[in-house]
């Protein structure tokens, strides 16, 4: 059968989904297994209230999650209230309802370069002409962005109009964005009228360091949406995610969801977590897991690959290495999976013109010692490669 | 804040999912609450599972609601097997994602006339191009299909992608296609090239009568996609759907998605009921409900509403009224609320030119009684714009 597929479907490409068999996971940033929460009492507790749990749920959410949400986010210092929330199928989702409401095919977006791999499939998917901006210690290169933005207002060309960033525990670089720089941001997305997508799935998994309040926490004008989700802080299999916009925001961005509501019964189940001191703890728990698993990956890199840089994140999921000059990510990370050990080039983080010599490590899905192991093959692929 | 909304999200209009508080609902497709089934077995169950359930689910669906599905959909004689499945986020998630593989904003698509009014709207957000074709008693007009076709093709205009409907107890006319006439779309399709999208999600849901096989199990050239969810049989609240089609399909679906996988800790509980002999005898027991609805329903209408004409369906959650010639649905609805009742005005099932004079009725959500009273304030209406 000849199919007439649509532009955005016609190539059917490997999958960042994809993994390879057997080997050493240290691509995806999935969840710990020794640290997912146990939810049993929570799951028979939301299948006993099944008249709201096993209904078609509201289409904003349900209101005592979205209240649970506020509080939760009051504690970084973001102000709002139910009417501000929106509950989705997890943070991709939300910025992809976000994509649906402020652009169309050919419009323009900033994102910073590298960027999340796995959004910038749906950024593609959207047919969205992508703006990257590289990234240094601060975070997104302001100044460089506001020349970019200035001349294509001098030129008359269309202005962007969104911009996606990770501004804590950035994925994948690991960076936190300063504050001067989030404030210059929003500067920006006023006077050239974008708005802010702040992607924060790992802001409470800081190892050490003072926290840099939210962008959505600076924004008197409504032109941040806050995307938030449990998939780091409690599971990502129950697919529950928020967006926090001006009202008229989100209740455009529940009109553009295909499923109605997202699930009540996983809703139930998410609020009853963060209505008890489960959540806090389980926050705890895996946020010295992580530190655990950035230590150990960070020595092992050390023997591992030297003359590879290595940025050490205050939390999060990934590492992000710079290989010497000329060393191909694809190269090594083709090889690694011949020694056993998966990990992503850098390359598929590039919006546009692709640096080639990074690899995106995660270190959240095995413990220190395959990760010492993961590492030490990764070694002898690099080796190979030298 | 003023806010440079794409066109699909510039105005925010009423939405399908507000309803009038208060007032009995016979508007929306609704489960009915007496008849949720009990999963607090199952969901402790699922959140034992908690390496499978709690953690990203694969891209595609557990294998093993993959399995059940199939199992499920060869009772009606559709052959396939786990590599044609796609799990998703309900119907509705599906029904995107298959516009999403297809179409690009401006592409024609075929629709029956009246159809699925939540549907419509994501149809709309796409941008799509509408072609509706009424229905008779066997269900979509294919002779003026075909005219359609010849004269668009004749125009050298382009022709319809893929073709929207609800071949079971269609939403919201209620009838059933035949046999006859799911042949001829499958030949329309092949010669027309556009795909078919099969939504089903009341098949199940049979009081009388004899089933028509699925145009699913027609399709020996992979034209359809054929549309499966548990929200009617089940529960909406799992969010819990499918897609059906040739591997090469699903796959570009799968790479659409927002979410990465749909939440595996519902598809665990569904599976678990799939495998379970409760989902059959649930099935048997909504059943039962619907047609004592149903019948509770026409019953009152006769009084209460002396010169429309109902359709009586052999299954499934609505009737579609036509009211006397002249008489608005609009005006019958709003005079409805005022009284208590809420049901949907027809215009909103169609998605061009409107028949102004008809109802859609759904009987799912309330039980015998309500639905007699709720009918009863309906007529009160009726009279007063007799």
């Amino acid at each position: 059968m000849r199919y007439r597929f649509a532009r955005q479907a016609e190539t059917l490409g490997k999958s960042v989904y994809d993994h390879a068999p057997g080997a050493i996971m240290l691509s995806a940033g999935s969840a710990y297994p020794m640290s997912l929460p146990d939810v049993s009492h929570e799951a028979a507790e939301a299948a006993r209230h099944k008249e709201e749990t096993m209904q078609y749920g509201p289409l904003m959410g349900l209101d005592d999650l979205r209240d649970c949400i506020a509080a939760y986010v009051a504690e970084d210092g973001v102000t709002c209230s139910r009417e501000n929330i929106l509950a989705t199928n997890g943070a991709k989702h939300a910025t992809e309802l976000a994509l649906r409401v402020f652009t169309e095919a050919g419009d323009r977006i900033i994102v910073s370069a590298p960027t999340y791999m796995t959004t910038l499939q749906t950024f593609r998917n959207y047919g969205l002409n992508l703006l990257g901006v590289p990234q240094d210690v601060e975070g997104l290169d302001a100044d460089l962005l506001e020349t970019r933005l200035r001349t294509l207002r001098d030129n008359g060309e269309p202005l962007p109009k969104l911009l996606f960033d990770i501004p804590d525990f950035h994925n994948p670089t690991g960076i936190t964005m300063s504050l001067e720089r989030r404030k210059r941001l929003i500067e920006l997305a006023l006077e050239y009228e974008f708005v802010i997508v702040e992607d924060d799935p790992y802001r409470r998994l800081r190892f050490e360091g003072e926290p840099v309040p939210p962008i959505k926490s600076l924004d008197t004008e409504g032109i941040v949406i806050a995307v938030g989700t449990v998939s780091k802080i409690l599971s990502p299999g129950l697919r529950v995610g928020w967006a926090i916009a001006a009202p008229e925001i989100v209740k455009r961005m529940a009109l553009q969801k295909s499923d109605g509501g997202s699930s009540p019964f996983n809703q139930r189940i998410v609020a009853s977590l963060m209505r008890s001191n489960k959540m806090g703890l389980h926050i705890a728990e895996v946020s010295q897991h992580m530190k655990a698993h950035r230590d150990a990956m960070i020595d092992a890199l050390a023997t591992a690959l030297p003359g590879a840089t290595v940025r050490k994140p205050e939390g999060g999921y990934f590492l992000w290495v710079e290989l010497p000059e000329g060393m191909s990510g694809d190269a090594l990370a083709a090889r690694g999976v011949a020694h056993g050990v998966e990990v992503s080039p850098g390359r598929v983080c590039f919006p546009t013109a692709a640096a080639g010599n990074y690899l995106r490590l995660a270190y959240s899905f095995v413990g220190p010692d395959t990760i010492r192991d993961g590492i030490r093959r990764l070694g002898i692929a690099y080796k190979e490669l030298l």
